[in-house]
């Protein structure tokens, strides 16, 4: 499919996790000269030579058209060669690395695409990432910044399975440029134009997955999950509306697309987490031997900062935070949340 | 919890199917007179004598407020002692029992309480189960109709698993009267006002089951079944705007919550259907075999008709209808679905 393509893009790709790894070879596979960078030279030696990422997707051959680079981070005269900068970076590092490459120095009329696809809330100043990229880069970087978010396991993207995401950004245009450089018949992007709707489901998914997991820990079955999750989706969809979001956003592939992959995946890390609280684990023993982040943890501490700021009724997170860092038990997490009064269903779910 | 509901309500329930049996069960145990109509006198005698029903929920021992009645439907007499009427019929009968209850006759003022839990679209006239109650019983039963729907496995109800489900009406204080009904911590009720959407929603969802199950035939994984549903839901949501529903009727219970249950559910019929053809069985054989009826089939058909005399986009529907009645092969409409071209996310889901 790649003879669709106007031409081939030069692209830079940050860093090199589970994710970056990923998009980088689809990008790379289909004709794009593209980069990623590593932040140790093993894994760049290891890319160069067997076309391995040694820490992550283990049994992928990569793409021969990708090269790797680093380790120290780009600087700015690379970045300018560069048409598109995919950042697959933690949020809570994103702030630095965006202050490091100076994109403000650029000539805003020729800034390079820009790409994000991290997900959470800065912890300390409870920030998205836009409003991230707003603080560091300015406003002019914000508008035309492009968020990819959707239901989309990396180790799955890299066997072609068919993928969908959505693409957001303040401006259409860049949005679908971005849908354009991404999209394939097995990754197909649909863009939108409410990237704080889609950041705010990308960081909320991983609360719900835990509440999700504490359901299946204490034994429910099928009904109460899909109830749990939908009640999710309506919690999310308000508190989206109390950040000016479109609540059909929640509708999206980054919305309920995401929510659904993630409260129904055993093997999500924030899904497993919420799974041993409801099997009566503690969360300290959970998290020492988990062997990797559950995002949903800390994200459950800024979002309920978020919504006592705002006086929003979500329950739920409320009490999947009381769980995770007041002492809250898995049953009385249910109980609370199985005696709430009765509500009209779509109550604070419009604009 | 009984001691929260203001009084004991005489309840009839038709009739003694899998769903019907379940909410007349619940509303038993919750202290309400509750009859049960039966077809047939077995099943009358195992209800009063055993509290079993020999052909659904077999492992369930029933209520014993539960009386069963028949074979007889019941007449205008009986009917008119009653507080509460529960429809668990057939989508494709309703219309022959309702103008035989000749509810019409009945003190408009004075009538019971009714619920339909129905689903479907009735074949023939492609009508929806309120459109059928108004052509059968007039504007003043329709108007005053409640709708239950919602992820709600009968198997896990009657084990008092926490479940959530939509009550709607046109009636906002019709729908909190079924809602206060029913409602108990481990089944809670959400009113909203939007029957039109939670039918559509509820008849639609077999059929993207239908596609879910073919996906997962075909050998595809968790991004693309996630994908699969979102776009679907997308789907329901702009066939839903083309009937003047509320498009967040579609982040419902009734709407999303069945669907993520129904297209996650290897258990379901209608994913089996489609299951099965992915993997290359053809319908006939599979029907056959199955020793059930899947609903989405007869649906496919009959949503198919509404879609194209509307002339909606609904591409899933489409190729889904094509699969079952038009020869189409399952990888021929994975292809389709692939190949479709980009769009914006949210077209056609605002009113």
């Amino acid at each position: 499919m790649s003879s669709d393509k106007a031409d081939t893009k030069r692209v830079l790709v940050l860093d090199d996790g589970n994710f970056g790894s990923c998009l980088a070879d689809h990008l790379a596979d289909i004709d794009n000269d593209v980069f990623i960078h590593c932040r140790k030279q093993e894994v760049i030696d290891s890319f160069n030579t067997h076309h391995r990422n040694p820490n992550y997707l283990q049994d992928h051959i990569f793409s021969k058209n990708l090269t790797a680079i680093g380790p120290e981070v780009p600087d700015l005269g690379f970045v300018s060669t560069c048409d598109v900068l995919v950042f697959a970076i933690p949020t809570q590092s994103m702030r630095s690395v965006l202050e490091s490459l100076h994109l403000d120095k650029l000539d805003p009329t020729r800034l390079p695409q820009l790409c994000f696809v991290n997900k959470g809330i800065e912890m300390g100043t409870n920030k998205l990432p836009l409003e991230v990229i707003e603080e560091a880069c300015g406003s002019q970087v914000a508008h035309v910044s492009t968020f990819l978010s959707g239901p989309s396991f990396a180790k799955e993207i890299v066997k072609r399975q068919p993928t969908q995401v959505s693409v957001s950004s303040t401006s259409i245009q860049h949005a679908q440029a971005t849908a354009e450089l991404f999209h394939q018949p097995h990754f197909r992007c649909y863009v939108n134009t409410d990237p704080i709707g889609v950041e705010l489901a990308g960081a909320l998914k991983n609360v719900y997955a835990i509440a999700s997991g504490v359901s299946g820990g204490l034994g429910f079955e099928a009904n109460t999950r899909a109830g749990l999750v939908t009640r999710s989706l309506a919690e999310m969809t308000r508190i989206g509306v109390a950040y000016n979001a479109d609540p059909l956003t929640f509708l999206s592939l980054a919305g309920v697309g995401d929510l659904f992959l993630t409260c129904s995946s055993e093997k999500s890390r924030n899904f497993t987490v919420g799974y041993r609280l409801g099997k009566g684990e503690s969360l300290e023993h959970i998290l020492e031997t988990l062997g990797s982040v559950a995002e949903g943890v800390d994200t459950a501490k800024s979002a309920y900062a978020m919504v006592q700021e705002r006086n929003l009724h979500a329950p739920i997170l409320e009490h999947v935070y009381r769980l995770l860092w007041k002492g809250e038990s898995a049953k009385d997490l249910a109980k609370a949340l199985m005696e709430l009064p009765m509500m009209e269903e779509k109550e604070g779910m419009s604009s």
